[in-house]
């Protein structure tokens, strides 16, 4: 998507050999008319798909996610990191696991809102290790939901996200692919 | 606003005289339409006020705010409760007391997506007591930045939020302004 793929270039900043920086528009500051064009771009894929909810994480996961949302007429909902105050009813926990931070989150869906009659899109801003998606899809599962595809704005296709959903028979579609980060510049898959 | 008394009537929850739970639409589920709609209905009252920014804070506010930010083709910034691994620079920072969870948190934003030339509408997702609103008007103005308005889905008007709000010179604008929970039930501020 050539839209991105100018922001990643113009505004990206390589941190360190696998980490990427994209706070000024997609991770603290978003640039909606990219988020919108990013909707847009994966709805028209799945039109014809059936999909009855999307399912995303906080925090930056919801904006792509809403205007997926928007495009295909469904609800998005956003697993939570820590519980609120009004999670009250019965919920759907799965522990996701951070390299970045060597923490373990539990994160969790209220089990009102995904039933084994949906048909879900999981959506993420990024994609490396892949361990907040291994935990979006157990979520799914655990309500008995089918999911149609996982929906990522930036793949770091260097790291093992991927293949560790492909083995358990996920459809990952990302809309950039890095191939590395060395050298301070972010080289994409040629497609 | 017609469509959001009718989701907050029909899918709001009464948990106690002071919480008024709405994660079917809102805060844990999000109803991408409605959220397109109240952006829409915010924007087109501050298209004439020259805004250069939304800010708002994780994760409700995200949704209604990148609506607003995109019908005033200006970027959103959400303001992180926890500080993320790739913010390196300088942040603007403020404390924000929760009444409900007794907590302390430090909220911040990356110092360059705010300076003294922006107009900002702040967004969120609920006014109580203020608290979250006072920190991000407290970001703005370590940065410099004005404040147009304050930009709130639901205001629970039997709270102090407005008017300390009110009190140190900031406009509040809120969609809907519920007077009371009491019975169970949600009553309106008539207007």
């Amino acid at each position: 998507m050539k839209e991105l793929f100018e922001k990643i270039i113009n505004e990206g900043t390589v941190l360190k050999e696998d980490v990427l920086k994209v706070d000024s528009f997609l991770t603290h500051q978003i640039d909606p008319e990219l988020m919108s064009l990013i909707g847009k771009k994966f709805a028209d894929k799945y039109r014809d798909k059936n999909i009855t909810k999307i399912v995303t994480i906080e925090s930056s996961g919801i904006a792509p996610a809403v205007f997926i949302g928007l495009e295909l007429g469904v609800p998005v909902i956003f697993a939570r990191k820590q519980k609120s105050l009004t999670m009250t009813t019965e919920l759907l926990t799965a522990s996701v696991y951070s390299f970045t931070k060597q923490t373990t989150n539990q994160i969790s869906i209220s089990t009102k809102f995904l039933t084994s009659n949906d048909n879900v899109l999981v959506v993420d801003d990024f994609l490396a290790n892949g361990q907040a998606a291994l935990g979006l899809v157990e979520l799914c599962g655990q309500a008995g939901a089918s999911v149609e595809a996982i929906n990522i704005v930036i793949e770091k296709a260097f790291q093992n996200g991927r293949s560790l959903l492909e083995e358990k028979g996920y459809i990952v579609d990302s809309l950039a692919r890095i191939t590395s980060l060395e050298d301070n510049k972010v080289h994409f898959l040629e497609e």
